[in-house]
């Protein structure tokens, strides 16, 4: 009954691409799908992001952004995902949990067991059936990202911190096989696209 | 170093009242004091409280809830509770956790070890020094409150939801006796004024 596919990648990995050769992908198959992403995805949800990510006079701490990020995920997840799944239909999601995993541990610092409670108390045992990586030097990415402008209060981190990102995103690309296709996304588009079209066809084909 | 001193009780049950008579006490001993609520406390915490008790059209799931309080404790506490505490201040707090036992636990159902887990990653081993629960018949509190007029969200549920409410408020007060002062709250205004002056003497004095 459904299938659970998420994209993750740091700034300027070219998710939006990704997503947009998979959403195609799809529709070449006829399946029904929703897309959504995190934070937000509900109206609420949205509200928690526009707020996660916007600059504050005040200091935003590690655990209230743990916190926030998680409280999207849930509406997130029982107002759009989970009766997408229920459904049969295909939920592509742009950044999930793995997400979580690698900004608030790997680059917060934040301990990957205090996500591991909340992801239980969350999700339960929901998890992503695919998840894409989309691999990219941190430089490169950032150098991208900012060429677009606008940078949030996250993607105004360090390089160091977007090098410890992609560090716990490939730990887990390298623990969770069954899970992750890891793409490189330094290689041209058209080399990028036709890695996704592979990728799914080998896992869902 | 400091004291921690919260206020709790169901809806129309004199809250505000009662802190007016504890922040008059303790401005006539001349002791150092902050005012806060929860949930709110800082600018982003008062933006949570804003969207965790207004009307949404989605569904907002009771973990939702649960982590929203949560994040906004968070950000109360890293800003204003502990930096408080730390410099010998006494911290006046309109609710606190006991409120989502009662609330989230006791009112919606939540699983109490849900909260506690919640609780130790969000204070570590911080807890109120005193609690004053203004305790009163559901049924009379909510009277009082809607006289008032604009109920938001939470005080829209069912007179059985605060009965639960006050349940688990008196259970905590029986099981955290150190903590609780258990004050009637039906009785006149000046008897629940000498109830609170007398339970800070006795306590503080």
């Amino acid at each position: 009954m459904g299938l659970f596919l998420t994209i993750e990648g740091v700034e300027g990995a070219g998710k939006t691409t990704a997503k947009k050769v998979v959403l195609r992908w799809l529709q070449e198959r006829g399946c029904e799908f929703i897309e959504t992403r995190e934070p937000g995805g509900t109206p609420l949800a949205e509200q928690l992001r526009a707020l996660v990510l916007a600059e504050h006079e005040e200091q935003v701490s590690d655990t209230t952004e743990l916190l926030l990020m998680f409280a999207a995920r849930s509406q997130n997840l029982g107002e759009r995902i989970e009766p997408a799944l229920a459904a049969g239909k295909v939920v592509v999601c742009d950044r999930f949990t793995d997400a979580t995993y690698a900004y608030q541990s790997g680059g917060r610092g934040i301990d990957e067991q205090r996500i591991a409670l909340l992801e239980q108390l969350v999700q339960g045992d929901r998890r992503p059936d695919m998840t894409l990586l989309l691999d990219i030097d941190p430089e490169a990415g950032l150098a991208r990202a900012s060429a677009r402008g606008g940078l949030d209060r996250i993607e105004q981190e360090t390089v160091e911190f977007f090098h410890r990102v992609r560090s716990v995103y490939l730990q887990r690309a390298g623990r969770f096989t069954d899970q992750y296709v890891v793409i490189d996304a330094s290689q041209s588009m058209a080399d990028v696209e036709q890695q996704i079209v592979t990728a799914l066809q080998t896992r869902l084909g």
